[in-house]
């Protein structure tokens, strides 16, 4: 079976060594060999073993009736989307760890494909080498998902990792770009969008149905503090950026934003790059998919299990229509929060301290500060809380409130 | 298509309850309908629903050309056995969660499915409802499984975590024998069996040989106390009974015993009747695969992922041959230990500290006792440290041995 990859960076090169480093056993179970024909990249590779497959003309991949398989691993959602639905429209499948096409225009290729009899498949993705979107769809396969939920940022989770153990959020996103975790502008990262992306193409895959990203509230990790961690630790916690999605009769709930994780949870566990997906099947009960989330051969992999799935005909539909699915307002999501608050001295902390209701936790390094946690309750419910805080004699500051996760 | 349910005890009564939930999705998924044609139990069900499906005649079942698919629910490897021998050889497929004949049986039978054309699934052996033998052999697929280790057994682990939370071995028995997590007769979970057979089926999957799980190295938990807890949380890590496989050159590696498990280890936090299935690719890096190792309708649930899998013709080969691996003997095996030993007195203690080197943790409720990590060392280097530690003055009593799970 001959193929193009489109984009000879980090995942595209690293398709072509995982192809080459593990040719027999893929060869052996794909039932056929695997050949790359040509390799696409704005750049020339002059002197490189592969320099011989480079070409700079989509047209002659698009009109190569030998090629059955395109790695479209350019990234982004222009030129990457017009080159996949070319790919598809001349009936080639299409392999991609591209988060922001699929969870943007999935429906839309899906279709494409559909008609023409072609696949197009995202394994790497959602938790690069994480074997994640098989097992998911597979369970949503015959059980009924009620919720998806994780640590799908890798840049984010080294940086909340380091703060846990102590380092500053400049440090440690300083570090993070050193080690090329992250980019110079990290936004992506860090402002949750990256992983916001991911859950929409999770939540999609569990309703069937185009689940637009942009409309799910997200929230980064850049204020988070060691204050924060603090806090979070005496009340039995740590701190993750999380996306958080259930599925309920009328629509799905989506976040993405700090969340405290309970330390007893399997996801307090996902630390450094690596991923976590935890989702809860009626059937299945709660399953977590842990693994690497980035880096150049877990992801090469997994867009390499794709490919090798069509090389030996074995793909079930993996895809949503383009009904838009219904996102439920964030003001109706019951959550419990974690409120940390300031005061101007102990007496005021032992007044209020009664109207909260809950046990609440000091610490020496940060006087006259309490931090607990409210019930389950609305984003108003939270805001009326709030309310009756601040109008308690010697209230200062309300230093934070954020979502804690509870599994249920 | 039309299947038979062999054995309708909880799992065989679960498939039939997930095929009826899930009846829209599974005939969506594997584009046709899949219809229970025969029951077959020693039981009467007089009365019940399904009671016109009931038979008691294997032969019937075996000659109907019409049975695409048998489900082999009744357990054990004796009739389990021919049943499942003589529907493959009748041209049938076979769908089980049944981990002894697996294990024992394996390569014989694929053999047989091989040869007939048809398939035996096995999802539901090893760990229950996590999607498990699926991804994993995906990832043996493109990858090189360097390591898989884990937590396959739900009893032993409910145990374990009561008695990390306080409870006595005994009394965690007894709550887990009442829960219906443990047999009157617990030895197969306690004892480390069960989970030694999952073991086997891993590693032969890894290495396509059979590994005979009769040769594999297996300790119960039954000795384990709340000392051993206590040290064990002193010096950072709890208690788990693992299963430890690591792939080498010129063979295997396998235990299933009691391991130190660090704290900060994502297997640490899989407790209770959770399972947790920790795999080490070449390529992929470390992944964790986390959810219920066992409960009815968790692994009715991996049972009907099989049978859609045939239905839906998507099975990529899940097999081993034969020829029989090589297990290595654990003397050769280098494995960090954490050593406990009593003594007359503080002096006595004193004076042994400098020999052992490590950093050694004692506890004001058990006097005269320090535990420490060794280095990576051997069998034999290990009872040489015990040769030196008894000789000193004022040894007592090497109160424990054991090995400590560190991720290379």
């Amino acid at each position: 079976m001959k193929i193009a990859i489109l984009g000879f960076g980090v995942v595209g090169s690293g398709v072509a060594e995982v192809l080459k480093t593990n040719k027999s056993q893929i060869t052996k179970k794909a039932g056929q060999e695997i050949e790359i024909k040509y390799i696409m990249d704005l750049r020339d590779f002059a002197g490189e073993p592969f320099e011989h497959l480079m070409t700079k003309d989509f047209g002659a991949i698009e009109n190569d009736p030998e090629v059955e398989v395109v790695v479209e691993s350019i990234g982004g959602d222009t030129i990457a989307y017009e080159y996949t639905k070319r790919a598809l429209l001349s009936g080639k499948n299409v392999c991609t760890p591209n988060k922001a096409l699929i969870a943007k225009h999935g429906a839309e290729l899906f279709s494409i494909a559909k008609e023409r009899g072609v696949h197009i498949l995202f394994e790497a993705s959602v938790g690069g080498g994480i074997p994640l979107i098989r097992p998911y769809n597979d369970a949503l396969l015959t059980d009924e998902v009620e919720e998806v939920s994780g640590i799908l940022n890798g840049t984010s989770n080294y940086i909340l990792t380091q703060m846990m153990n102590g380092t500053s959020y400049e440090n440690a996103l300083k570090d993070a770009q050193e080690l090329g975790y992250a980019e110079q502008d990290p936004t992506a990262d860090v402002g949750s969008f990256d992983a916001c992306r991911k859950l929409a193409i999770m939540l999609s895959l569990a309703v069937n149905k185009q689940v637009n990203y942009e409309e799910i509230k997200t929230e980064g990790i850049q204020e988070i503090n060691s204050e924060d961690f603090a806090f979070a630790k005496a009340l039995g916690f740590t701190l993750k950026q999380l996306v958080n999605g259930s599925i309920r009769k009328n629509g799905v709930e989506a976040l993405a934003a700090p969340f405290l994780i309970p330390l007893s949870h399997p996801l307090a566990s996902v630390n450094d790059v690596f991923n976590g997906v935890w989702v809860r099947g009626k059937t299945t009960g709660n399953i977590m998919l842990y693994g690497s989330g980035a880096g150049k051969l877990p992801t090469a992999s997994a867009v390499v299990t794709n490919i090798v799935d069509i090389a030996a005909a074995n793909c079930l539909p993996c895809t949503w229509t383009s009904d838009k699915a219904n996102i439920l307002p964030t003001s109706t999501y019951a959550k419990r929060k974690a409120i940390r608050a300031s005061f101007e001295n102990a007496n005021a902390i032992s007044a209020v301290k009664s109207a909260i209701g809950a046990e609440t936790v000091s610490l020496p390094d940060y006087p006259n500060t309490i931090a607990w946690l409210t019930p389950l309750e609305t984003e108003a419910q939270t805001a009326q809380t709030l309310e009756v805080i601040k109008r308690f004699p010697g209230f200062k500051s309300i230093e934070r409130v954020m979502r804690v996760y509870n599994a249920e």
